[in-house]
Parts: C-alpha cells; sequence; structure tokens
C-alpha cells in the first residue's frame, strides 16, 4: 500500500531567479496622514503561462513570514497555473522577510510596529494589485483571485470582503477566521490535536497525556533534571526555572506535527517523514502501565527527534524553536498581542495536554509588558465580521481534518458562494502544496473543485466588467 | 396651484430632549496601538416608537457637523419610525460638534488631526452599534439601517459595505461616492448648478455668467470697489486683493442654492423661500443685452440677499461664510486635504462660472501649507470600490435631479440590491426631509420605494440570524 515515494517536483527550495522578484512602493500608512513615509514591498512574479489577454492573476497573500517560503510552500498556485493561463504573484506582508517599513528600526520599539496590522497589510494587497494592473501590459481587464493559508487565508477571505473591487474572489485554505473570542469554544484547537495522535496509533495520545506528570515527578531531583537534559539531547541543560518552558516546547511539537501531518515527506516547518505522527507514534505505543516514568520519556523524546531530527544532521534539540526560521515568530506575537487574540484553553480530559484555562487579563499583561500594547479582545469580530459573513460572496473556506486550525475554520457552506470544502485527512493548507502521488483523493478533488470556482468567478467577473 | 403653506412639523430646531443624549468610548486609533487614548463620542437616541422586541434601529451616520442639527434636518427618519417600530440613532462623526477626540486640541496641528479619516469614523459607528446591541436590552436581534445623507451618505453605504456584519443595508441619500477622480467628469457639478438657474427663470444662467467680467470692470476703480461694496451691503469693504475671494464666494452661493432649492421654505444652509432659485432669479430676469455692468450687479445683489437675508434680520453680507455654522468647515477642508479628493471644474460654456481647471498639484500644494498634508487621489477608489461595487448589496442611492452632488452619484441601478432612486425635482437629499404637503410626487414615491426595502432588507435579516 505505500509505495515508494515519488514526488513528481521537489518541494524544497524553489529555484526562484531574480527576474521575479519586484518591489512596490507603498504608503507605510495608509490610513493616516501624519505619517508620510513609503516602503518597499517585495512581491514575486511569474508570468510564464499568463495569457497576456487578460488572463487572470492568482494573487498570493503572504502570511508572517518570507514570501519565498511561501511561495515555495504554494505548489497548488504552479499547478494550475497553466490550466487557467495565469499570472501568479506572491506578495510579501508588511514587517516580515525583506518587506520591513523601517528597515533593521521595524521592530525596535512600539512607535515602529505602530503599522503591523491585518489592515494596513490588506490595503498593502490592494494598492498593489492595481498597480498591477495599471503597469502591466494586458493586466488592465485581469480578474484577480486573492489566495492564502493559515494566516495568508484569512487575509485572502479579508481582502475579498473588504476590497471586492480588486479581487473577484478568494480562496481561504486552513483559515481560523472564526478563531477569535466568543466564536468558537477554546479547546477544539487541542481536541483536534489529540484526535490526530488518537488515531495514529495505539497509546499514542495516553502516553503523551501521561508524560507531563512524568516529567513533575523526574525533574523533582537534580538527578532527574540532568537525566532528561541528556535522554533528549538537549542543546542547554535544564534548569529547574525552565520546566515550564519545556512543556511548552513539547506541546508546541505535537501542535505543529499536527498542523503538518502530511501524507508524504515535506519540509513545511520542519524536514519531516510522510505521516509524521504515525512515525511519532511508533514510540509512544506501549502499554502505559507497563512502563517507567523514565521509559515514558525516553519514547517522547524518541517521538520529538522524528520532528526536530529526522534529518539525522541534528546535533542537540534548542528547547528555544520549534520551526523552520522563515516565520516572523515576534511579529506575530505582536499581532495576536493586539487584533488577532485567539483564544486556546485545555482541559487534560479531551486532550492530552495540562489542563489551562483561556486567561485573557493574564495574556493582555504579558503584551503590555512586552510591547506595551493590549489586545482588543472585540476588534477582529467588528472589522471582519465575526460568524455573520453570509452578505459576501466568492469565497472558498477549505479545511483538512487533521488540522488544528480547522476548530476556528468556516467548515459549512455559509450561502452558494461563500463556500467551505472539508479535506477529512488533510493537515494545514494540505490543498495549497503540489500534487503528489500520495495525495488523498479528498485533497485532489477539493483542489478540482477549487478551480472550478475560480474558472466561475473569472467568467461572472468577465460578464460584470464595466464597459470602457 | 401653490397653496398656502402647511408644515407637518416644523423644521426648525428640533426639541433636542437631554434624555436623548447618549456618549460612547471609543478608540481614538481603531487601526494602530500605539495611540491608545479613547474619545467621548456623541449620539442622540430616540425609543419612543421602538418595538423592543427586536425592532429595527435606523442609524444616521452623521456627517460633517454637529450631529443635532442634522437629527433635526433628516425628519424623515421620525416620520417613518412609528410604521417600522423603529429606534432612531443619530452617531455624531470624531471631530466634529461635541465629539473630540482631543477636545479643544483637536484641530490644534497636524499630529492631533490625524485621526481625522472616514475610516475611522465607520469603524466608530461599527463599534457604536455593536456595544448598543449588547447594552440595550431588547436590541441584540434588531437589524440595524444605515441612513445618511450627502457625506454621511457616503458614510451610509460604505458602513454597508465595509461591516455588512453590522448594517443590514443602507440608504445613500444624496452621497457623491464616484465624485474622485477619474470617475466622473469633473465639470458635470457645476453644470448641474446652473441648469438649475436656467431653468428657473428667463435669462438667469446668462445673467450670472456675465457678472463675473462685470465685477472685473467695476473693480478697477477704487470708486467701482467701494460701489460694490455698498451695493452687496458687505460687512467689510472690499480690496482690491478680495476680489478672487468675493466671486468665490458669490460661486459658492449659487452652489449653496442649488442645493438646497426646495419646494418650501426651509432652513438647511440658510432660512430660505420655497423654490429659492425662482426667487433669486426673479432678480436676474432682464435681458443682458439691455443693462449696465451696475444693473447687472444691482440684480446680483438682490439676488445673494435672498439666500443671506430672507429673514430680513441681516445688517450686512460676510463674505467669509456661505452657510450654517453648523458644518465644521476646518475639518472638512482636512478631509478633502488627504482622502475625500473630489475634483471639480468650470469651462464657462456649459456652465455659468469663470473657467477653471482641476489643478490637482495646486491642491495639494495648499493643502501641504495649511495642514502639512497632501491628498492621496487614489485612495478613496481603492479603499471604496470606484466604480466597481456590484458585489455590494442592500444600498439604496437616492439623487435629487437638481442636487449638483448628483453629479458624482449613482443614478443608475447596479444590481437588484443595489439601487438608484432619481428624484427629478429633488434637490440636496430632500428625501430625508419631513414629508411636506409641497413635496412633489417623485419624492413621496422615493420615501415610500425606501421604506419598502427597508422592510425587505428587516425580513431578509431575520430569516438569516444565526441561531443562537
Amino acid at each position: 500500500m505505500q509505495r515508494p515515494k515519488l514526488r513528481r517536483r521537489g518541494d524544497g527550495p524553489f529555484p526562484l531567479s531574480p527576474s521575479m522578484v519586484d518591489h512596490s512602493v507603498t504608503s507605510i500608512d495608509h490610513f493616516g496622514f501624519l505619517e508620510d513615509g513609503t516602503f518597499k514591498q517585495r512581491y514575486l512574479v511569474n508570468n510564464e503561462h499568463w495569457d497576456q489577454k487578460g488572463g487572470p492573476i492568482l494573487f498570493y497573500t503572504g502570511n508572517e513570514g518570507d514570501i519565498t517560503w511561501f511561495c515555495n510552500n504554494t505548489g497548488f498556485m504552479w499547478d494550475v497555473a497553466e490550466d487557467l493561463g495565469a499570472m501568479l504573484v506572491f506578495a510579501e506582508h508588511r514587517y516580515y522577510g525583506e518587506s520591513l517599513p523601517f528597515g533593521q528600526d521595524s521592530y525596535s520599539d512600539t512607535k515602529h510596529l505602530n503599522y503591523l496590522t491585518s489592515e494596513q497589510a490588506l490595503a498593502d494587497f490592494a494598492v498593489l494589485i492595481r498597480e498591477l494592473k495599471r503597469k502591466v501590459l494586458g493586466a488592465q481587464e485581469s480578474p484577480v483571485i486573492a489566495i492564502g493559508g493559515s494566516y495568508g487565508g484569512m487575509l485572502s477571505a479579508w481582502l475579498r470582503m473588504k476590497y471586492p473591487n480588486v479581487v473577484v474572489g478568494a480562496l481561504a485554505a486552513s483559515a481560523p477566521i472564526w478563531q477569535f473570542p466568543d466564536m468558537v469554544p477554546c479547546g477544539d484547537f487541542y481536541k483536534i490535536v489529540t484526535q490526530d495522535f488518537a488515531r495514529s496509533g495505539l497509546n499514542c495520545d495516553v502516553n503523551i497525556r501521561r508524560s507531563w506528570k512524568a516529567i513533575d515527578n523526574i525533574s523533582a531531583t537534580d538527578d532527574g533534571l540532568q537525566w532528561l537534559s541528556g535522554e533528549f539531547s538537549l542543546c542547554s541543560p535544564l534548569k529547574k526555572t525552565d520546566l515550564d518552558g519545556f512543556k511548552a516546547w513539547l506541546q508546541e511539537t505535537w501542535v505543529n506535527l499536527a498542523m503538518v501531518d502530511y501524507p508524504y515527506e515535506a519540509n513545511f516547518l520542519q524536514p519531516l517523514p510522510r505521516w509524521p505522527i504515525q512515525v511519532v507514534c511508533k514510540h509512544l505505543s506501549f502499554d502505559p502501565s507497563s512502563v517507567s516514568d523514565y521509559q515514558l520519556l525516553g519514547g517522547i523524546s524518541e517521538a520529538a527527534r522524528v520532528y526536530y531530527n529526522y534529518t539525522g544532521n541534528c546535533p542537540c534539540l534548542n528547547t528555544s524553536s520549534t520551526a523552520t526560521g522563515n516565520l516572523g515568530f515576534i511579529g506575530w506575537y505582536y499581532q495576536a498581542c493586539t487584533e488577532m487574540v485567539m483564544p486556546l484553553c485545555t482541559d487534560g480530559v479531551q486532550d492530552m495536554f495540562e489542563p489551562q484555562d483561556w486567561n485573557f487579563q493574564a495574556f493582555s499583561d504579558e503584551c503590555n509588558s512586552l510591547f506595551g500594547v493590549r489586545p482588543r479582545a472585540d476588534w477582529a469580530a467588528t472589522v471582519y465580521g465575526g460568524l455573520d459573513i453570509a452578505s459576501h460572496s466568492n469565497i472558498i473556506f477549505s479545511n483538512g481534518g487533521l488540522d488544528p486550525w480547522s476548530s476556528g475554520g468556516v467548515t459549512r457552506n455559509i450561502s452558494d458562494s461563500v463556500v467551505a470544502i472539508v479535506i477529512p485527512d488533510g493537515a494545514h493548507h494540505l490543498d495549497l502544496r503540489y500534487n503528489n502521488e500520495y495525495d488523498p483523493h479528498t485533497v485532489l478533488s477539493a483542489r478540482i473543485q477549487e478551480v472550478e470556482y475560480f474558472k466561475l468567478w473569472i467568467t461572472q467577473a468577465r460578464k460584470l466588467q464595466i464597459p470602457g
């Protein structure tokens, strides 16, 4: 059943030609006139298959990281370009990658961070699209479709909601637009992570649930701490004060695995084997009642190594990071501390983690001490519509059943033209990746549907075009 | 045909009870987190006819002035409240009336003016509506309809476009959402003004067209200047350097008359007789070839007096102002100097004014010297959709055929639910005023249609309501 893997194309670094890279000069503040500076926003373009007589533009709304990395991980757009005669554009989100409004000072303080918001980013995209249509010969009448995954998917949906004049439709893949206060239960996210482990191997979730107590037990002595550091090959030996951080690092490891539980070998957050959770769970299949804390944590360390050292090139594990350096963690944390307030919680019963309530006040205090800002819990619901998005049109929300972020996703049709596609055996925006022979049928059919909607929107747009 | 006037209710100052006034505490900057201050936004509420079991809310999106003045001039809402079982809310626009983000410092410099934008105002309205629905018992499920006239009408349309989650529909009366660069010809506005005068009396537009040269001729001498000052009963005698300002004041007088050419005595920009342009034109009906410059300008001065001294209480005419003090001219000028870039031009042939091109650079330079900001000519089209608004829903654009602002209005149906109502013999948002026995049939039928749409939207909203 498990045939040898034959990737259609590499999903490692895409051979990015310098001719693909361009820049747009954009206002630092679209919503005020005191700060009248501009900055260079980077974007990538590919015209290889573009029908220059008004062929569509597929426009990736970049998320919190280097745009080349998203470009490399959005093979879907490359796969469908020829069929659609489409130009591909990947636009970098301000404050990430090379698109820094104040250069190296962009993150220096609250004042410089002030223009890092989703509204500013959407305005950047809208301005860029209008500029492309003005500048590129043949693009004046090109229908533009927004595409994005994760936070980029939220942006693509919101771009269609807020600027329907610039994009005719949006594919929002694994976009948790409802992961905001009072929209979905805060515990669903970790329940899905837990289900992924439960279904991938006998006792897998049970052993992870037991591991937290085992860590407490063993770390109670200095010898135990030393043993833990050795067993996990940690780059820096654990101190008593590191324990919460160590557990948080492990918890995030399991979450990341749930996000990238792809059916083939891939390198998104880390280089990983196919169905990585199944590989992880092989190390955690023992009968929980038959093992000591040491044996249990031995299994946990083997499991973590699947995630951190699949290549075998990693001399030690570093608990200060869990994923690719292409993501902008500080920027994203600032966004979470301002607009992107996404409550998550655990109860240790329906999920395999230590119970933790959602504590807005504590979070707000942390944000204040880190960035000098306080999150506005209710703003996202006000500005982006919350559950009430039925009056919009031409948006596909695709979600993977394995993806914890589907907890905040739109997984039911809202109307004829705001539709949901669920990919039961898909992880985080699997549909945006290159076709692969290991792809489950559900993702292949999702991609076919998505392209059908694209064609429908393009046809609609051509009919609607204002003469002159 | 012209029966004596019997106003149904006074359209002078509405007896505003103090219990109608309330305030909401709102972020000064909705789009950034550095400025975390709040301010008190004023709004007026009337519950007299409200069906407390989810009856609708008619929400006036305040424009550039004191909200009590708009409240007094929007009798339509008071007229239809009972039929709809509606709560009435009139929300004041930030930086106008008493809703000053920085109190008396709000206009002190560019820094303090920075939050005077339409986007911030829309966000204020959205936040206020959500707050009302949370706080007012029985309003949780109340469908909200945005209503506004002129700039307030633009805001009501844009509120529906940008926040369809908070308002189920919008009546945008006399809202020139297309009076932006490259959307409509810049000369249409003054053409309509001219047509209003041409149709209101023999030779009326011709004599006004000739008056500019007559002013030049007479003002060439000091005696002439003195004569002019006396003839117009000016509060301050004219100097040679005041001539451009004097002409601009007269030009604005004719424009204002075109805006408020109502079929009955009213006091909007000034207290005026019914069909004031007809009254004005009685002073300008002479054969242009038979009068001297002095006679011509004598007629012009009589005509101007109709506008400035209908009450007979005005001892002298003040060329530094043309209308009610309830409008916030500096604020509006700042808005014109930033986002609200509305090209207007004259050619002296199709209109009765001295030819003047639209000169963006000169305008931008003036804005820079006045406020230290430069207008962004393309921004309104980007953020508010320009001509491409077909994907929105539930918006009525009503326009009066006499109203010069209809030049930038939506006067054709865009779709089944973005519709235009034209009132051929209506001036500036006549439909928003109290019913009056002198109302032409066209405005009565417009109001009936508007209420029918309201009822349709309310029914739709109740069907769509998300359970729980």
